[in-house]
């Protein structure tokens, strides 16, 4: 195929600075939770976007000094000998493919709690960032900077700068965003210094502009310097003689810097999820940005359409298509779109499990590309599967998440692959929460793979086809793999914090009957114990439909797991806009038709609450009724030549979205290997050098 | 010094199956932090207890295959030679000193979500830990076991045992407590099956049966098998033929080990904070264990009292006094009684920042110790402190937390310290906290210290002297050591979770008034936005003054970072016997004298509520008065000869007790080493051999 030639602008090469990229897909630095304990894994993960036609790879943040130490939080660390070589096999891995490789250089100043080095963090002028969740909060108060601190930390950036260089980067950044240092000197309410670093924005700019220079004067003949900067708040603030601040920052740094990667300034606006936000939501924010400057500027918004990329650069938006979250989903878009493969790309979905990854401090995981982060340690690339040694059937019961992603993983792997479902659409439970309110986007994992199988001839589908064990013997296939998914129980919640008893009334609802269409009657109370985004969007679902609703959890928040995702604040306002009450650290332990009574999940008070219907989004439990029937009939079976049975996704161990998929990948991956375990291999850090600080013994 | 002879009973030899404990003292198995990604930081910190006399040292958690992947909380791994070769640094370090290693072989099951890993979660019936805190909340439930489940985990612990013992372990483990998966299989609510491993208890106790035996099969005959389990529950459901579940469980089992690890269900409960609980709180449940079973049982309590110790063996209820947070705040407890220096003894204040290292998920802290975790790579010894090469003259001004111990260990260094306090009592912050509800144990951190300094003779110090610079001066130290603390600030909370603004209204308090003695009138609103212990207890204590007040907090939770020294409960329960309603979500926006103005976090809802006065738990800011003074008269201090002025604790970076003892600790370490920059080792992992899992190979 040929690429239509409206997009042979995304593939033009652009300078930055001393180096030049080959093309406008740019990989901005993101969190991939591997950091330097996980070398090969990070190479892998990043190298395989290079393969995949981005034109620069970068890391996440990577910290210059031990006073930015975010631990328990994944980040890379710049400090040593070991860590150079660290970094030196994902520059290789990028440089294989000819791209360039940036690297985030970071102090996290008072975000972070140096809760390993046990040194005091560092701030403007001791305003901490106090956030109200566990996870972030903690006990220890920056300290204020003296000169003395100032001077360190451009040494750090400078010597982090050259350390870079030697492991191979080509982009070395200076990073004022996200409430991270540069960004606290930047803003009045971080920055009350009465010294030439506060005050006016010429002022509060001082620090940012001298981490530009040093790392200019460290490295800038070798490697391009970029500023990220966070431009939400500046936006908002008029300037003395622009009509920001924020133009005035970029005016005023436009000599300092080679490329400026502008962005948002906390989680929720800048890496917002598809349920609140749409695609290139930033662009009010950083529209402005090429008015102000000639370096080029990238900037991102969840990019999947090459017609929005072609549009942002045309109309002077952004040089560079930045990505993040589409590049874990796809690694290979860029490749896509130059070979006019358009309808192959694997769309984010904008759910935010990425983000998540590095909220649990554990490496990334993506509900489309269930690849990501495997594609060293299992050894499995996000678009080539091994050919089978044997083409067998493999027979797919259940066509949701787990079951498309299975069927498509063995076909392209080349068996003969049956997949069949009871329903009359394919999704699984995706037919019915692709309509629940702002959840649309999420279709592009029934999408995509629906799109592939379609075009595969190896593939047989079939709806409205229930299987038993009769049908199954008859069939007769090599490998049965089972993707019937869970069903939502009526259990409670105890005080022991697991799911006890079970309510038994009629008016008590699951989701599973809301998915049915079978709405409850009357004021409706909603008891949510699962945590995630389903009890909040079946609120926000019933209350559309105009039933009166009210939300409880056990919880300190709605949908409290939702933090992870960067959605909780939105959740709250979307509940609030519904005129949705909202009751937290409450049981339900009881309801009789008319009241609920609520029991505190601490010092076990009970209130009363009149209600007519009651809906649990608590546990879900396994669908077994099919496996239980096969294992029943196992020598039959065995007779009918059937080699294994799998069970894979919500059928094994109900999860997100995210789990099903990958649980599908692998058990394709996998078939036919036998009983052997399949593990993966297991990374280490580098130590080939003795470790250290290498700038241990420079004063304080 | 010579010992009592009534503490002879401790320092007996001990059987446990073919290995021999030299003494009573029994460091159990708990979270370090370190896992085995810091051997030689774990080394030091184990070997350290070892030196300090404890008879048996145990590992924290270690998990025996991928399926029990507590990512990201701390856990060790003996998966594959590279972790037995780091285990083999810490047993050897126990070894060196005579003391026994045991190692906490562990299934995490349902509790873990092997994010890591991504594999499905083992438990005995699909029934999942649903978390309410974030940290612990995940989406991804647990399979139901199938009968070759449990017999790969048995064959699990089987390989872990045998692994253990070629990396020196004396004593292996079998787990069943704390909500793991043995103690999934112990209780009805977690354990439905209806297979053999379900039911009646002597079918629930199956599974750890089979466990303890297989391990005995593989490493009995030279290592002693130990069972750690939970009663707390089970002794409460009656038995069929004993007086509970519990007592038929040690019955069962008690041919299958050869030491039982006795302990309660959760850790609220387990490891509760001395705020709520006192010494040997467990008794009442475990106390039944030795008239059930003729093996040596150990237990826990907090044990600081050498006569309590005396009184648990005497009495019948211990054979070992177990020690956890005991052991870190002293390693050296068990010699100090083997040589009379009760005195010398730092007990454990019960604060259990400890335990909030692992829901950290980062290296063990202590309040009391400020050496633990710092052994290897900081050099320091919990009991030594490196002889000063030059005597020098030390003024410490200031006699909190970070003064006392600043002090006290330049004096041990030989130095001759001065130490100046405004106050008329030593303690600082203290001097007030210790008389709150439930923090009188926290004044350990005073006693232990004044006791010390109060015996040595290169100490002066004086109460009620307020120094000035010129006071300073004619002093002439060659060191000066700020520790002049913090003070509370009345800046309220925005919605970019950062302290902004500030409330200025007569009847505005903060927390240094409360100290003052000065009281708020009236109806009183307590905004705490800390989050920590004290805007919790302070409010208990207006509550016991009389004050009719409320609690307001941005946050999830009343003291919601109290969820991670387990208090958090039982702070909701105070409150409630306080008849204190608890506000959560809220932000203070505004307050007239009559009414707060509260504004909903998240959807900037505004709610009115009348009040007289305002309590402002938020933001503390350092008193820098005094150093500023100092730094304006830099050669003055220069001419008399004063070479370095160091600001140390709160006066610095307002932290925690814990930060302000290790602060004082570090700048006595390092007095008089100039300018260079202290850090510290950097510990990698082994990585000697190739990494890998042993039993890949093995069937599913």
């Amino acid at each position: 195929m040929m690429r239509d030639s409206r997009y042979d602008v995304l593939f033009e090469p652009v300078r930055i600075g001393p180096v030049t990229a080959p093309n406008r897909f740019y990989q901005v630095p993101h969190a991939s939770g591997m950091t330097n304990a996980l070398p090969r894994v990070r190479a892998g993960f990043r190298g395989a976007k290079a393969e995949g036609g981005w034109g620069v790879i970068c890391t996440g943040a990577c910290s210059i000094d031990p006073t930015s130490d975010d631990a328990p939080l994944p980040m890379a660390t710049m400090w040593d000998k070991n860590d150079i070589r660290a970094h030196a096999l994902m520059t290789d891995a990028v440089h294989r493919h000819g791209s360039l490789a940036g690297v985030e250089l970071w102090h996290g100043g008072a975000s972070v709690m140096n809760r390993a080095s046990r040194l005091p963090p560092l701030s403007p002028s001791g305003i901490p960032w106090m956030a109200t969740h566990i996870g972030f909060m903690g006990n220890l108060r920056p300290k204020s900077m003296d000169k003395s601190d100032i001077r360190d930390v451009l040494r750090w950036q400078a010597e982090g700068a050259r350390k870079a260089r030697t492991a191979g980067f080509d982009i070395v950044y200076v990073y004022a965003g996200m409430g991270y240092l540069g960004y606290e000197f930047l803003l009045p309410e971080y920055n009350k210094r009465t010294d030439e670093y506060g005050g006016g924005i010429e002022n509060r700019i001082r620090f940012v502009k001298e981490m530009l220079d040093v790392t200019r004067d460290a490295v800038g003949k070798d490697c391009g310097v970029a500023l990220r900067v966070s431009l939400e708040e500046l936006r908002g603030r008029a300037g003395t003689h622009q009509a920001s601040e924020a133009h005035e920052l970029i005016e005023l740094l436009s000599d300092h810097a080679d490329l400026f990667d502008v962005k948002m300034d906390s989680s929720p606006t800048d890496c917002s999820a598809s349920r609140f936000t749409g695609e290139g939501s930033h662009e009010p924010v950083i529209d402005f940005v090429k008015k102000m400057t000639d370096k080029p500027v990238v900037g991102v918004g969840r990019f999947t359409s090459p017609d929005t990329m072609v549009s942002q650069i045309r109309r002077g938006v952004l040089d560079f298509i930045g990505g993040a979250r589409p590049s874990i989903a796809d690694p290979f878009l860029p490749n896509k779109v130059r070979e006019g493969r358009l309808e192959e790309i694997r769309e984010c979905i904008g759910c935010n499990i990425c983000i998540s990854s590095w909220h649990d401090s554990v490496p990334v995981r993506c509900t489309q590309n269930p690849t990501a982060g495997e594609e060293w340690r299992r050894g499995w690339h996000p678009e080539r599967v091994e050919p089978a040694k044997k083409r067998e059937k493999v027979l797919v019961v259940g066509g949701g998440p787990a079951g498309l992603e299975c069927a498509l993983t063995s076909a392209r792997a080349g068996h003969e692959v049956t997949l069949a479902d009871a329903g009359k659409a394919w999704g699984g439970r995706l037919t019915f929460e692709k309509t629940l309110p702002g959840l649309a986007a999420w279709n592009r994992v029934v999408d995509y793979r629906l799109g592939r199988l379609n075009d595969m001839t190896n593939v047989s589908m079939y709806l409205e086809s229930a299987l038993g064990v009769d049908e199954i013997i008859d069939l007769a296939p090599d490998h049965v793999v089972l993707a019937t998914g869970a069903r939502w129980t009526r259990m409670l919640y105890s005080s022991m914090e697991i799911p006890v008893g079970q309510l038994d009334h009629p008016e008590v609802y699951t989701p599973d009957d809301i998915a049915a269409g079978r709405l409850p009657q009357g004021p409706t109370l909603v008891f949510d114990f699962d945590n995630y985004y389903y009890g909040g969007v079946l609120t926000e679902h019933l209350a559309v439909q105009g039933i009166p609703v009210s939300y409880v959890t056990p919880a300190g928040q709605a949908s409290a797991w939702t933090i992870m995702t960067n959605e909780l604040p939105l959740v709250h306002k979307a509940l609030a806009r519904r005129n949705v009450s909202v009751t937290t650290l409450q049981m339900l332990t009881d309801f009789d038709g008319e009241t609920a009574t609520l029991t505190h999940l601490f010092n076990g008070e009970q209130t009363q609450v009149s209600c007519r219907s009651v809906l649990i989004v608590g546990l879900r439990l396994p669908r077994t009724e099919l496996r239980d029937a096969l294992e029943a009939r196992r020598a039959d079976l065995e007779a009918a030549g059937i080699k294994s049975i799998t069970t894979i996704g919500d059928g094994l161990a109900p999860g997100a979205i995210t789990h099903a998929v990958h649980s599908g990948h692998k058990a394709a991956r996998e078939l036919g290997l036998g009983q052997s375990r399949k593990l993966y291999l297991r990374d280490t850090p580098i130590t080939d050098c003795e470790p250290g600080f290498e700038h241990a013994e420079a004063a304080e």
